[in-house]
C-alpha cells in the first residue's frame, strides 16, 4: 500500500472516482414499491412545487401608487341649517390623502363658537353647592378649563362653567339616519399605477382597452364591468356585506383591495386587477365598544373686529383605505435549478423508505440484508460482547 | 444470527456504524470528470450563494420615518387675480403628510361661491322646451341638483338651473403653461431616519459629515452632491425623464426612491442612501385616458351677515411619494451553517452525474458496472421471467 | 448478460431495486460517535427548526387598519394672544391621517398677513448703497420677491423690500418652553383592527374583555394596564427614553409600535397586542443638524371688502406614526413535511462526518478502508502511473 505517500495522495485525489456500491435486487415487489414511491415524489415535485407553487419562477412584490377622486352632490334640509348642498370640497377631508379617501356621512355641527365662558355639558360635570367646581381643573372628557363657578346649564341643571370654545358641542345625539346618507350614490374613481421593479413591468388599472367615453359612464360591477375603476360607495359597502345606512351613522373604515397577481410568462394583457371589498374595523359584532370612525374639524372665520370664531364639525364618515397587493412571477433559471436539485434529492428518500420496508417487514429480510450489508468486526475488540456472539 | 434478539438490537443500534461501501475506480477520465463537476458546484456555492447572495448573512428590512419641507415662492400675474405671491402655506395641501408631499402647480379658481341657484355648465345639461329639466335630478358630472327650470347660460345657450355652490366652476380650459410653472425652482428637504430592528442600527440621510452650513446651500446632484438631501423639484422630474412644464399642467405622481441597502459587516459609514426618481403614474403613453392628478379644495369665508362663501380651487399638482427601500445584512452563524450544509449536499449530485455518464456512455461500462453492482436474485421468484433468463 | 435488450431494460427498470451496499462496522467508538452526531442533528432539527422557528407552521403577515383620536385641552396666556384655549380641532393638523396623528406642541404665529410690500428679515438680505437689491430676485431662504428697493427694517438696519405676505414671519426665536407644553397630558385612543388573510382571523386592540366604562377611565401602563388602548402623550415619550418638554420645543416623530405576533395553534384570546414606543427621528445626538419637525400652515380670512388675509402658523409638533407589525403562525402539513424531509436529509451529514474521522484519524483506518472500499483498476490504463505502482 504505497498510496499513503504524498504524491500518491494527490494522484488519488485527482484521478480516483468514488462511487457507492449498489446491491441491485431483482424483485418485482420491491422494484414496484420503489418506483411507486418515486412516482409519488415526482408527482409532488411537478404538481406541487412546479405547477401549484410555480417553482420555476422568480417573484417580485408590487410597488403601487394610488390616487382617487370622488364625485357626487347631496342636498340636506334641516331646521338648523336650512336647505344646503354638499359637494366634494365640502365632504372630503382632507382634500387629498395618499392611499385613502375619507367621505363624510354624518355630522354634528356647532356654529359660531368663540373663545369664552359657558357651562359645561351636564354629563361630565354636574355641580351644586356641595359639589363645587375646581378652578383650573380639566376633566378627561371635558371641552375646556373650569373657572370654578357653578352656572345654570338650563332651567333645571347646573354645571361647572368652563373657559372654552363656546357654546360647547353637544354630541349626545348622533343623527340617525345619517345626515349625508345620500353619500351612498357618490362614486369614486381610483387610479392605480403598479410597478414590478425586478421585471421592469408597469401597468395601470385603467386598462388599455378602456376608452375615455367608457370611463365617463361605467360603474364597477363584479360581473358586467369588472375592470371599470369607478365604484359606487353604496355598492362597495354592500359587497363587503355591510349596510351603508348603518355604517353611515357612526362611520367606519372600508378596505378596497386591489390584487395584481400576475404570471409574466403569459401575455401582459392577462395581468389585470381584481377588486374586493371588506370592512376593516369592528369585526366583533357582539363586542361593540367604541364603534365607528369620527374626528373633529373646524373652519375658522374672523369678523370685522378681528374676533375669531369657528364652526366645529364632529365628522363621522367612511374612510376607504386602498390596499394594493400582488406578486408577479417570471421564469428564471436559478429557482428552477434549485427546485429541480432539491426535487432530485428527494428521490433518495424513496430508497430509505424501501429499505425500511424491505429490511424490517419482508419475510426474507435476512437474505436481502446479507446481500446489502457487510459485517465488519471491530478491529480492537474482536472479543464478543456480553449480548451474544457476533462472529 | 442471534442479532434479532432485543438486547442485540439495542446493542447494534448503539454500537454499529453503517457506512456505504464504495467502489473506488482508478480512472483518469472519470476522476477528472468528477472533480470538474465538483469544482463547478463549489464555484456555484462560493460564487453565487456566498459572494453574490451573501448567504453567510442574516437580513433585515428597513423601517423608516420621513418628513419633508418645501421651500420657494412664486409670483403670478393674471387679469383675474392681479399680481399674487404664493408661498409654502399656499401651495402645499395638506400642510403635512406622512410619506408624501403635494405641490400645487396649476389651478382653476372659482371665487365667491355661495349656495344658491344658477345655470349648470352647457356640456352636461343643455335644455330646451322639448328637453326639459327634471327637478331633483343629479347628473353624474353635475355640480348640483336640478330645480327643473331651464335658464339662459349665456346669450345663445340655455341650461338647466341647479341648486349648487354658485357660480359653478368652469374647468374646461386648464391653464397651459401651468399657473405655478415656477414651482420648478422650489426645493424640498427630505429628512429620512431609518432603523434596522434586528441589528439595532439606525441612521439618517443627513449624514454625520454634513454640516449646517452645507445644508443651507447644497442641492442634490447625482455626481457632485449625491448625499445632499435637498432636491430641486425640476431636477427630480428631469432625472425621471419627464418634462416639468408638461407635468405641471395636468399634475402627476412622482416617486422619490431612497435605497438603504447596507452591508453591516463593513463600517456603518459605508451605509449611505441612494436616491432615484421615477414617475409613478401614466406609464402608457399611447393610452392617455384620465391623465394627471387633481383634486378640489375650498377655503371658507363668512361675511358680516354670517353668510358663508367659499373659494373653490381645482388644484392640479405633483405628489411626491417618498418610497424607502432597503435590506441590511450581517454575518450570522445560522444561515452560514445552513448554506454550507446545503452546499455540501450538492456534492452528492456530482456522483449521480458521473455515474450516469460512466454507466451509460463509457465503452467499458459493463466492466465498471460489474464492480459497482451486486446482482441479487429475487428469493421468491428464482424462476426466470418472460423477458429472458436472469440467472 | 442479455439485459441490454430493450425488453430487458424496461423489465429491469420496473422490477429491479437499487440499494447502496453498506459496511456495517461493529465498533463502539465509531457507533457512539455516529449516534452522538445524529443526536446533535436531531436536537437542532427539533429544538431550533421545530420549537424555536416553529417549522411546523405556515405564516402570514398582518394587514392592519388604524384610527386614532386625541383628547385634551390646554390654555395658553401670552401678551400677544391673551388667554386662549386650544382644543382638538385647533392642534391636530390635518384633522385625520391614515396611520399617524400630528399634535402641535409649539407655534410661531404671524397674524394678519396680507399680500404687499415689506422689508425682508435682516438675516438673509442686508442691503446698502454698495450692496443693492435685485428686482425679481428670490433668495433661497427668502419669503418673497425682491422689488429692488432698500428699505429700513428697523431704526438701525436696512433690508431689501420684498413683495410677499406681509409682515414677514420672524422665526428666529422658537418659544422655549414650548407654547403648548401642556400637550403632555393629552391622551390618544388608538383603534387598531388587524387581519390575517391566510387564516381568516381578525382581531382588534380593544379586546373583548374591555368594557365601555373601563375604556372611559383607563390609561395605558406597561405593568397595570397593558391592554388599555389609551395613551398619555407624555408617557409615550417617556417610555421611549425622551423628554417631552425637550421634544415639544422643536418637534419630532414618535413611533407607536403595535406587535401582533400570534400563535394561532393556541386559543385566539392569547393573541394580544404588545405596545412599544421609540423616537423615529434624530438618533445621532452628537450630530444635531436640522432637528425636529415643523411645517407651515395658514388660516385664510376675507374682510368685508373682499381683501384676503391669513394667519400664518409655523407649527412644531410631534407626529405619532402608528406602526403595526406581526406574524401569525398556524400548523400546516406542507411546511411540516418539508422540514421533516430536510431534517432527515441532514442525517446523511452524520455519516460523512464519521467517515472523515474514521478514515483519516483512526489508527486502524486501513483495516476499515479495505472493508469499505473496493479498488477498481482502470480498464484502459492498467499500466502503472509515474507516481508508483498501483497494482
Amino acid at each position: 500500500m504505497s498510496r499513503d505517500g504524498c504524491c500518491g495522495q494527490v494522484y488519488s485525489c485527482l484521478f480516483d472516482y468514488d462511487t457507492p456500491r449498489i446491491a441491485l435486487i431483482k424483485s418485482r415487489k420491491i422494484g414496484l414499491l420503489n418506483r411507486f414511491i418515486q412516482l409519488g415524489i415526482l408527482a409532488y415535485v411537478i404538481g406541487w412545487v412546479f405547477i401549484w407553487e410555480k417553482g420555476y419562477q422568480e417573484f417580485d412584490t408590487v410597488v403601487s401608487s394610488v390616487t382617487s377622486k370622488v364625485k357626487g352632490v347631496v342636498v340636506t334640509n334641516t331646521t338648523e341649517l336650512g336647505v344646503k348642498i354638499w359637494d366634494v370640497a365640502d365632504y372630503i377631508i382632507p382634500a387629498q390623502e395618499e392611499n385613502a379617501v375619507f367621505v363624510m356621512t354624518n355630522l354634528i355641527l356647532t356654529q359660531n363658537q368663540t373663545q369664552g365662558h359657558c357651562p359645561e355639558l351636564p354629563e361630565t360635570s354636574f355641580c351644586s353647592k356641595e359639589q363645587p367646581c375646581t378652578p383650573g381643573y380639566v376633566g378627561k372628557q371635558s371641552n375646556g378649563v373650569q373657572t370654578g363657578k357653578c352656572v345654570p346649564y338650563n332651567s333645571t341643571v347646573k354645571t361647572c362653567e368652563i373657559f372654552a370654545w363656546c357654546p360647547v358641542e353637544n354630541d349626545t345625539h348622533v343623527p340617525d339616519p345619517a345626515f349625508l346618507n345620500g353619500a351612498e350614490n357618490f362614486t369614486v374613481l381610483i387610479k392605480n399605477n403598479i410597478w414590478y421593479p425586478k421585471f421592469q413591468v408597469s401597468k395601470r388599472n385603467i386598462l388599455s382597452n378602456i376608452s375615455s367615453s367608457y370611463l365617463k359612464t361605467c360603474q364597477y360591477d363584479k360581473v358586467n364591468h369588472p375592470f371599470c375603476p369607478i365604484f359606487r360607495l353604496g355598492n362597495i359597502v354592500k359587497e363587503a356585506g355591510e349596510s351603508f345606512s348603518d355604517m353611515a351613522v357612526q362611520g367606519g373604515v372600508m378596505g378596497i383591495q386591489i390584487n395584481w397577481n400576475c404570471d409574466l410568462d403569459r401575455k401582459l394583457t392577462y395581468c389585470v386587477p381584481k377588486y374586493s371589498f371588506r370592512r376593516l374595523d369592528n369585526r366583533e359584532i357582539d363586542h361593540n365598544v367604541s364603534p365607528g370612525y369620527n374626528f373633529r374639524f373646524a373652519k375658522y372665520y374672523k369678523d370685522s373686529n378681528g374676533v375669531e370664531s369657528r364652526t366645529l364639525m364632529k365628522v363621522y364618515g367612511i374612510r376607504f383605505d386602498i390596499l394594493v397587493f400582488g406578486t408577479a412571477g417570471k421564469f428564471d433559471i436559478i429557482p428552477t435549478m434549485i427546485n429541480i436539485g432539491s426535487g432530485a434529492a428527494l428521490f433518495g428518500v424513496a430508497t430509505v423508505l424501501c429499505d425500511m420496508i424491505v429490511f424490517h417487514f419482508f419475510k426474507k429480510r435476512h437474505y436481502y440484508r446479507e446481500k446489502k450489508y457487510k459485517y465488519v468486526e471491530d478491529y480492537d475488540e474482536l472479543v464478543g460482547s456480553e449480548c451474544g456472539s457476533n462472529p
